[in-house]
């Protein structure tokens, strides 16, 4: 948690953090300003001192919101640095980049970067900013690459790795109106006729995936949260396919699975929940209920066996054996299939939908603070269908696990009640 | 426009165009894949040839929907580049890139790079590449740098300076939803009743900024758009701010000024639209009139002047010298100054609220398919007041100018009628 990052720098010998960009959608500033509007902002952080934020003085109330030291971007005015650098606007703001860190007393040593930013301008700022202080080291991480969302890879994403209870409050928080929007879903899609297997509006179109979506973008804002990615709401063989989000002209029709995967997060770029159901309207097919049953025993098994402090590749491991032993085909027995269970059965979560830990790395496991999703599924698109359920759960220091967002796990939806 | 890049491409000698990142919040990606979902995708542009993304193959639906030349990711397994950099995950990607270039026919040359995402994350692994691939020269664009939303700054936002008409329909559409919102907004502060000058609501608590922009958020969600980055509603000294989004505790008191910008967004990260008007509710104290009246002023008179190819510029200057005239400090006459008219005139809006062209470059200007904004502005902090008009307008292939979301400008809404 963020009161480790001292203990991190000086374990792995960083001598400073530099964050770059927005506040918002842009999870290591906001990590540090919390909630404000910075449209473009520099932080920098140096061991066992307060972080600097550094602002543009049209929004000196925003960072001042944030609570942090702060210091006007302004005082580093570009003009002069760009005739000093003949006009080159990256080598110029290196420029004004080392004048700040020099003003903070930091003038060579190891720093970690971060922020989203366009990758050719941070390119071309690092590197120039490499060339004028001759002892800067720039140590580049991986921590914000999709592919290694593990701590291991990033000194900030191992802090981030573990909560501290206010975070677990708000993704609690976020699992609540997590479980609303699922179930005012579930009302939703029940409170409509059948014709012809298929659910119908009043005006007797069918109802589509997209007027789901549009209900659940809009539940979502009467609740005051955001759904910045959309949700994955896919049916039949979209369902087959872990991150097809779902066609939008798709009728729903009767006894076919449909993936309900949503990952709300809060207004202005908070923490997100991150939430599975798999349903069949009306009925499930014998094969769908078999499919089902085989993800619902593996997922009980996995959840009533989770213990503090548990390796999450052990889980992972674990899970193709359970899915191997019903007879299903897994990562683990056959590299690269599209049918059976084809991912990993744990992330950990919080202002990324997808964070440190990871079941695909050795170090990743359930260490007091980790909120992390539990995900068993089975895909068959060939056959039409897919399966997935997923909860996340909190380890707390005492070591006890608590599901942040309870919900039935039912496959059926009866229609016609 | 799109159709430009192979131009471009010949006239600024790039050889290839390297975009990377996800398809969400991301306009360089999405500018070639539209809306699709690609958690993290990776696109290479040859001259003359069509774009290529790579995905992975969870995401193929996604990919396809994208209609572009595609090819899975997977087909360049990390696994064994992991075990070739010794487990290095920055320098395993970059040899992924150069393979996946190599399979395009590049193997030397200029290269562009483009993307949202994790600064550290992008100079690791295109440092990397530059060593790996001897011939290839990375040359980083400022593009992705909010300081410098100016078309000479980056290719690719040289072409996104111009829209074609399907990307101006789009924006109108933007328009159309905006201003339907910024009415709803009037509406909705006007049904409520005042109470010592504060506006209230039916339980007799004060209605705050907080509220308002709760049910923004709402209506925006009705009406199928986003608002990912909030909008401003900034009352009385915030509103003498102009970054200042407003505090949401703020209650809406009579007579004080109310900026209201919006920057709306299509759902999925596509065109934004952006829009200021300035509200007094109930009446106008004569001292915020005089300086509406001043900014409306020259507000009416810029706009009635804009003529396709003006220098943006020389818009800026023209600007300056019209408050200068009316009495108003500026950033002309007076650098660094927070009172009178401090910021840029216009910028253009596409898939990001601020994009080529700027006042702030030489070589803007209204060329055809520039969509800009028309924003003068006066802020007193001191005397808690700020006002503000913009409006957004497109320039045709004709000449044709065209005001893409038209509403009125009157500053007092009357309370209580």
């Amino acid at each position: 948690m963020k009161s480790d990052l001292d203990r991190l720098m000086k374990d792995q010998n960083i001598d400073a953090l530099f964050v770059s960009g927005s506040s918002m959608h842009n999870p290591p500033m906001y990590y540090f300003t919390g909630d404000v509007h910075l449209t473009k902002a520099d932080l920098i952080k140096l061991p066992g001192k307060d972080a600097v934020l550094f602002y543009n003085y049209m929004e000196r109330d925003e960072a001042a919101a944030a609570g942090l030291t702060t210091r006007p971007l302004d005082d580093y005015d570009i003009r002069p640095l760009l005739e000093e650098t003949g006009g080159d606007l990256l080598s110029a703001v290196a420029l004004r980049y080392k004048h700040m860190l020099a003003d903070l007393g930091f003038d060579s040593g190891r720093m970690a970067v971060y922020g989203q930013m366009d990758a050719g301008s941070s390119y071309g700022i690092f590197s120039r900013l490499a060339e004028l202080v001759p002892g800067l080291e720039i140590v580049p991480e991986a921590g914000g690459l999709e592919i290694a969302y593990a701590s291991g890879e990033s000194l900030l994403m191992a802090a981030r790795e573990t909560k501290d209870e206010a975070e677990i409050d708000r993704i609690r928080r976020m699992g609540t109106v997590t479980v609303e929007v699922v179930d005012r879903t579930a009302k939703f899609l029940q409170s409509h006729k059948v014709v012809d297997d298929t659910l119908v509006m009043e005006d007797g179109a069918p109802l589509t995936i997209g007027h789901v979506k549009s209900r659940i973008d809009l539940w979502a804002a009467e609740l005051g949260v955001t759904n910045p990615k959309g949700c994955i709401f896919a049916i039949g063989q979209d369902a087959g396919v872990p991150h097809s989000a779902g066609s939008d002209d798709d009728p729903l029709r009767l006894g076919q699975t449909i993936v309900f995967d949503i990952f709300l997060q809060e207004a202005g770029g908070g923490y997100f929940f991150d939430f599975t159901r798999t349903w069949c309207l009306g009925y499930a097919p014998p094969e769908v209920q078999a499919v089902y049953d085989d993800v619902r025993a593996v997922f009980d098994e996995l959840m009533a066996g989770l213990v503090a402090g548990a390796s999450l590749s052990q889980l992972q491991t674990h899970t193709c054996e359970l899915f191997a032993q019903r007879g299903h085909p897994t990562i683990e027995t056959h590299p690269g299939t599209t049918d059976g269970y084809v991912h990993g059965i744990a992330h950990g979560l919080g202002l990324d939908v997808h964070e440190a830990p990871s079941a695909r790395n050795e170090a990743g496991a359930l260490k007091p603070g980790v909120v992390v999703t539990v995900e068993p599924a089975l895909y068959y698109p060939e056959r039409g269908m897919g399966v997935r359920l997923e909860d996340c759960i909190a380890v707390h220091p005492d070591g006890t696990i608590e599901n942040l967002g309870e919900y039935p796990y039912d496959l059926v939806l009866p229609m016609g009640m």
